[in-house]
């Protein structure tokens, strides 16, 4: 196992499937659940609702350790990320719709199906946000395409884009 | 998401490729790894050298939160399994064997490759398990099967009598 580059963790934070959202209980113990998530503007964004354990889990400590991994279906190719942040409440509408699209947009394009546009429900629609404090990523070869599902798409730049239109 | 019955848990665990171990740091802060691992004597054997910050938050807490999911190549089905318990270290050389016996017997058998046989080498292997406290699973369909990276070979059955044949 080797160290990665920020660049290939990035590349695998946009391309992973699943994260594990660890956390830390008002009973000190530790708790990590999957979620989806997207990787976008420099932070990880998770749809999360606001009941249950993890609630408990947040408000009891907003420090967080999420983690993303992808390995290649012979075991030959592994790499992943740790992320240790903050994790805050998004309650601007303009970031809490921007963040679900590229959501949205991460799942469609991995599943190989047509872009759901930009214009979701937001109503009732719980989106947090990980401020990255640390991030690191280790990987067992030098190639880090093999950890990618799809090809790279134009999506991210184009969410950029749209992020950058639709704010503030 | 519906709630998952013991026995597809259980088919989760022995199939699934990367569990992810949550622990919490002398800092009070979660710290979540991945690591191979294997399910086998209803408990999670894991592979973990006794060094660095993992070996720091173990030595800090023993509790421990492990998750493992699945999810198929097209998002439709998805399965996770959280167990939360205590992590020990294995000393009697007969478990440390029998333990990497089935690690190796799993990957092995996940890659489609012969079995490597029943004499690893354990000396410097650090091996602990989870003594599972509490077990839960999570899917989003009914049919279990689809999570499955293989079909279920006979080797827990084999490693089972492996085991108590070398135990005590």
């Amino acid at each position: 196992m080797m160290d990665m580059p920020k660049s290939e963790c990035v590349a695998l934070l946009e391309n992973s499937v699943v994260g594990r959202l660890g956390m830390v209980g008002p009973d000190g113990k530790p708790y990590t659940i999957p979620l989806k998530f997207v990787w976008f503007d420099q932070a990880v964004y998770v749809r999360a609702a606001y009941d249950g354990r993890k609630q408990d889990a947040i408000a009891h400590a907003r420090q967080v350790c999420f983690e993303t991994d992808e390995v290649d279906d012979n075991f030959s190719h592994y790499a992943s990320v740790i992320i240790e942040g903050t994790l805050v409440d998004i309650h601007s509408e303009t970031e809490k719709r921007t963040a679900l699209v590229a959501l949205n947009e991460k799942y469609t394009r991995l599943a190989g199906l047509p872009s759901p546009g930009p214009n979701p429900a937001t109503q009732g629609v719980a989106i947090r946000k990980i401020l990255v404090e640390k991030l690191s990523g280790r990987k067992s070869e030098p190639d880090p395409a093999s950890v990618r599902r799809r090809p790279m798409s134009t999506w991210h730049d184009e969410l950029v884009a749209y992020g950058r239109e639709h704010q503030g």
